[in-house]
């Protein structure tokens, strides 16, 4: 088997030594199995912890990226979302298996991954760019914060109410009060903003949704921009107001803060499987018929 | 005064002489001002019955966008949509004048068109493209129908059920039953899909939204996907199925039939007042805060 | 066996000679085995031509409650609530066997029938009241229509927009212009009004919801009332308007139409297993977790 | 003037001292007037600081309701809400008068206020009862948190995920993730539930609604259960949760907290003027038409 990818990482669910320790038997197989492919094999240093076998190559979350030509990730979307968000300045591709139900971003099973994983070394498989968000918090003219988001930036209040100013391309568009506001990629639209009553969108579009989180003017509702557009929100007032990406880090945010999210200039590179198709992991996500 | 437009037609209300009676004294006004501006003037057919003014041309709704470089429309959102179909082969811009509240395509109001007509005529606008819809219905493998539309193609059955079969450039999206399904333009997210439930898209996306009505499964959700997409929808099973566009045509569709739907060719020209902004209007028509 | 019936009817699916061949099997074990029981059994007229057994004896629909102590139907949701309207006069209870799947109303699946039809013969089982609307459409001063409903009474055009007025109890909800309106029992709130954005009521609760489907208005949202309330609704504008109750029945409306709705003075009877409960029929039907 | 009420209280905004100090004019002409009726006159500690007038007796927020016949609430429905929660063992009945605009609580504006109470005290009034809503925490067995709420109480995670069991009468209802829950009375579903795609209901009606928040699972909706029901939710999950009644307490809870919310045992009673209706007040707070 000639590979079309000659080093490959592998990454364990992320800081999650008790889950790591229930796949060690699956990350096992699959070290050993790439390895006997011939293949170069890098594995992060907490997951290595739980491979039961000799001849990969340790290296960081930071690191991997940049020595390998491929990602495998073994656990959920969340961490897809964090492993992604690791990788948007290399470029190297990367795809999930999970235990049990697949996800919206983990596209193999664990019972079937290296007849999958083979067949990807060997070329079939399809490379989707998914855009990412760029946020940078503000505070008295001052940049305090920098993050990305591979799914969606969450500006909220611990316990409601609070109230933001949305400005879009330096237009102004509202002044609202509400539990807060989503603002998502395409990817992240199948994630927390269609819980608040957001619309899908399929991944190839260009575009960012603001989703108001229970707005409380009615006809408040999602607004969909081009990618391209700048968006600014300023907390205009709140009790304990906070910054979320991906639903994994958080920041405070003070009144008068200053937000600004745009796409950002790295894409993340997911590989799938050659059969692979956006509406048919929706269908089976969402219980469609 | 030297205008960047030399020729200008006045079309009023579509086919609603009432209303043309009632605007009788506003579209006189209109008349006399262009024509004192030097400027040639065409009025549609039916709206020249009801202008006691002298020394416009008459032309036909069909013809009129060939012989002008600006058209004014003299009635609401719906007579944008159909005078906006009616140029889509001609490139020439449109600007809109409501009676009362402006429209969400209807920019200006009579008690000061003039005065805001005239900076037009000076060089003092937006300029703005929208997307329209074609669809093209065929049936046991003829096509027996095509249409356009700026807002909106809408596919129900008059009392539900229908059950139909959505793809999204040939990959099966959904088969679903519900009171129909809106395929929307950005320009249509804030007519009818709306109130449906769908997401504000703006004008500059490059997209289409599919948003169903009422469906039967609560996660079936408004899919927004790129413009150049093709959808197509297939009548799985329905009584008294019919398809319209911008709420205005209505054509019946059988069991089995299939509606292709895709971005038309042609566009629409819309001019705005210079300081016209998008979320202004939306804000306002929307009673934002 | 000493049954707490003595009489009971067997019904198949409203009207539906396909679906009666394809459950005649089950038909004609359920005749013989209620006979075998030593019950008086009838069968209703058409139902009856698909059961190949002796003994039993014929009844109209319209007749057969006033014969037995139970009606056993053998279909889903749709013909439960046509043979519950039926029923309305007689106060005899009935519960439903479906193929397949369970329905928010049939409590029995066709493979374990014999069981579970034996242990309510046996007085184990739950009785349950559910509320009926009633509804009268005047026009010109003039009763022309009067209706029953367990699910309910939509009013709507064919193809948008309609104009309705509400009153309750007298007083001015609203003039709204929509796709329609739906009047539902507690019943009623899993079937369409669910799709249309309406709340789930508890079969228990004295209520009746109005829910407006696609309002133009964001801000009209469902309205749930006491039983007790006279809601009448008037057309004000619509073209092709119709009445229609639990989505079986449909008759026109004209502008100016007045339609009042209330709790009917009767109500329908459903016995249900002993170990059923709402929540979980609830859970299984809508897929929660 | 012989008046139905001997003896009225004033309160002010709640806690407010700026508010306060901007209705300083409006409470002396308030108090002032309602000495020069004859009435025996009480007035809140601290609104009274804000009183530039004599003659009136001091009383302490929890004592007022035992000593008038009436208490004026010079606030918006906030204000309303602590007070109504406040005097529920009296059975004192209030009334709001609101600078601006009216609220959902608040009958009356200040620039008409003398002239509507007037007609109040001389009999013209409606009378009406709005159910309150108790809630007790139960950790480890012991009952550690009993509040009353008269709009809602609701349980959420400060950032997202909580995941919380509900049981309906020992009856288990279901496990979701969400945002949170609201447990609402017919007072509450214009405030918060409402902006989490909750119902309107009446007044009149003895229900409960349970309104998810945000929920993970996109068919778990409101569900509306009879007033008389004991709801019991569980923490099963959750990060920094907290339960708040109207809005204005709030406590920490726990994961394995209990929380039983049931129909209080007192009522609240409302003082509105003679032609208040309730739909009049919807109408105009919701914007419709």
């Amino acid at each position: 088997m000639q590979s079309t990818f000659r080093s490959v990482a592998i990454v364990g669910k992320y800081m999650d030594a008790i889950a790591l320790q229930q796949m060690q038997s699956d990350l096992t197989h699959l070290a050993r199995h790439l390895l006997s492919q011939g293949l170069q094999v890098f594995v992060e240093d907490q997951t290595a912890q739980f491979i039961s076998h000799e001849g990969f190559q340790l290296a960081s979350l930071n690191d991997i990226g940049s020595k390998v030509d491929l990602v495998i990730v073994m656990g959920g979307d969340g961490t897809m979302l964090s492993v992604g968000r690791a990788l948007r300045h290399t470029g190297v591709p990367l795809i999930g298996i999970n235990r049990g139900r697949l996800g919206f971003l983990t596209d193999l099973r664990t019972d079937q991954m290296l007849v999958e994983i083979d067949k990807i070394l060997q070329g079939e498989y399809q490379l989707e760019s998914r855009m990412l968000l760029q946020s940078v918090v503000t505070r008295a003219g001052k940049p305090i914060e920098q993050t990305f988001a591979l799914n969606d930036v969450v500006i909220k209040s611990a316990f409601r109410l609070i109230e933001l100013e949305v400005h879009v391309d330096g237009q102004f568009v509202s002044r609202q009060r509400s539990d807060g506001l989503i603002l998502t990629t395409p990817t992240g639209t199948t994630a927390y903003a269609l819980s608040a009553g957001g619309p899908i969108m399929h991944p190839d579009l260009d575009a960012i949704s603001i989703v108001p989180i229970s707005p409380h003017t009615l006809s408040y509702r999602p607004i969909t921009v081009p990618a391209g557009s700048v968006i600014e929100v300023i907390v205009v007032h709140a009790a304990d107001a906070q910054i979320s990406y991906d639903g994994q880090g958080l920041y405070p945010l003070a009144v008068g803060d200053h937000v600004r999210i745009e796409r950002a200039q790295q894409e993340i590179q997911l590989v799938h499987p050659q059969d692979y198709c956006y509406f048919d992991m929706l269908r089976n996500k969402l219980n469609w018929g």
